[in-house]
């Protein structure tokens, strides 16, 4: 779930509910360390004409994908190209509409058509994992680490991003090398999970869901557009770092290792807010809300 | 995930891959007798001016929500409210936009303003259910009965209907008996699970799920558009089995009791289309797809 939240939010102790605290009081309660600010030379703006999509890239989990897509958005190779297919309840994708007529495609000049997948890396423990204690349906651990929804298998020694709303990954055909991001979908609906080590992601959206959720689905097979006028155009993809300062999106993301993050999370497993009437007592993971909120002035 | 599906699917056996069925193949496949028609009389059309979401309603699960909402459609109670909640990833909610004025609040006639609570039913082991082998994190048992997706649990000897995406529900305010379907809502992203046993969900849609999950998103508190001119009205909301028969939508939805069904869910936990590369071997409730096909012309 993506929360965006107001940088300004004041809750006066007296106004405190005597109950546990949920969500929104351990928000207005967190600290600035609790927070930290998306690396510019990892967050992709996505330019579209309706407003921006702001993406926070994961270097820990694709390495190559992620340096291949800051290649190419730097050689400009997205600007002008579209989204091309909504399919409802799945994925928006966008790509270059003539890929696949090599006279007419878009030439890549630095950067890789393709890349070796990266569907899962090697299990390290020395990475921050926030495991969450109510199992999984398909993986023996899930849990976050630097930010990302992630999975884990101890037996086989890998981990890999899961597949939640938000998340960004790079299409490919069959072949499992024939990826590389020069087409890139994100989950607009229930989170598709038999894609998890199918598909290489790299990525997670934290500003502008709605700009891609809201598209208009695509009548043809698998949701592509039918007709070229119905593809929203892409104006630019750009690396934040490559913005002016005072053009970015200054964003703030909650620390998953922090100890606010497990209140949060309990706070989600057991819900204290009034309307609840029978708490879950268990969360699964693309439940877990990781809390966005504009950069507080310094 | 909802599945549309053009009537005639024509599959030639030369053509079949020399692999296991797929979804495609095991539709193409499919009897007549693997699909029902959904009772008329159990089946609402919400006419937008966008066009018409059809919905099965569940009267073994909210009998008395199901009757009620019947009841508020048959004296138009509804006709001329509106879309006024949008939130991203939730849910989309139609309600009285005056709901909170008294002076102002449509008045309602023959139904009822509030039921109490149907989070709930006692659990049947009459009632067909097509059991998920694969565990689920929040309930004992999963799986579907009659076309929805259901939890149940032995120990407490209930069972109820599950938010998957596209499940529809009757809001309420804080307590337990306030809703009683004068408000309605969608799910429109990921399966919001601590919903379950909360509030009380009364059918599915089985068609017309766009038209509800691309809505601009509120921008005031929960997704509520903050200007009337952004509600979307609805024309009206009518029992199938009151509108003539050639204004019908008529569809037919796969048996889950059937054996194809348990097919199509082996099919989906090991999916053996030639793109995937990895298995899941498993699969979890919200992401079974309940195929919806064009009525077949007899």
């Amino acid at each position: 779930m993506l929360v965006m939240l107001a940088p300004a939010t004041t809750v006066i102790a007296a106004d405190l509910p005597k109950r546990k605290p949920g969500m929104a009081e351990i928000l207005a309660a967190s600290k600035p360390s609790d927070w930290r600010a998306p690396d510019p030379e990892n967050t992709l703006y996505i330019d579209l004409p309706t407003g921006r999509v702001v993406i926070e890239l994961a270097p820990e989990f694709a390495p190559r994908h992620v340096a291949n897509v800051k290649t190419l958005a730097r050689e400009h190779y997205y600007d002008g190209l579209a989204v091309v297919r909504a399919q409802d309840n799945y994925v928006v994708q966008l790509a270059d509409p003539e890929a696949e007529k090599p006279e007419l495609a878009r030439k890549i000049r630095n950067g890789k058509k393709t890349l070796p997948p990266e569907f899962d890396r090697p299990l390290d423990l020395k990475l921050p994992f926030t495991r969450l204690p109510d199992g999984d349906v398909y993986a023996p651990e899930v849990g976050f680490s630097s930010g990302f929804p992630v999975a884990r298998d101890p037996k086989s020694g890998k981990m890999w991003l899961v597949h939640c709303y938000g998340m960004l990954g790079a299409g490919r055909d069959n072949p499992v090398d024939s990826g590389g991001g020069a087409e890139l979908y994100t989950i607009i609906g229930h989170a598709p999970r038999q894609l998890d080590r199918n598909v290489t992601l790299l990525g997670r959206v934290i500003k502008g869901m709605e700009l891609l959720s809201t598209l208009p689905r695509g009548t043809g097979a698998l949701g592509f557009y039918e007709k070229p006028e119905q593809r929203l155009p892409i104006k630019a993809i750009r690396i934040a770092a490559d913005v002016p300062a005072n053009e970015r999106t200054a964003l703030e993301i909650m620390r998953t290792d922090a100890p606010i993050f497990r209140d949060l999370i309990e706070a989600r497993r057991n819900r204290p807010e009034e309307w609840y009437h029978f708490q879950a007592g268990k969360i699964e993971i693309c439940n877990v809300p990781i809390p966005v909120r504009a950069a507080v002035l310094k």
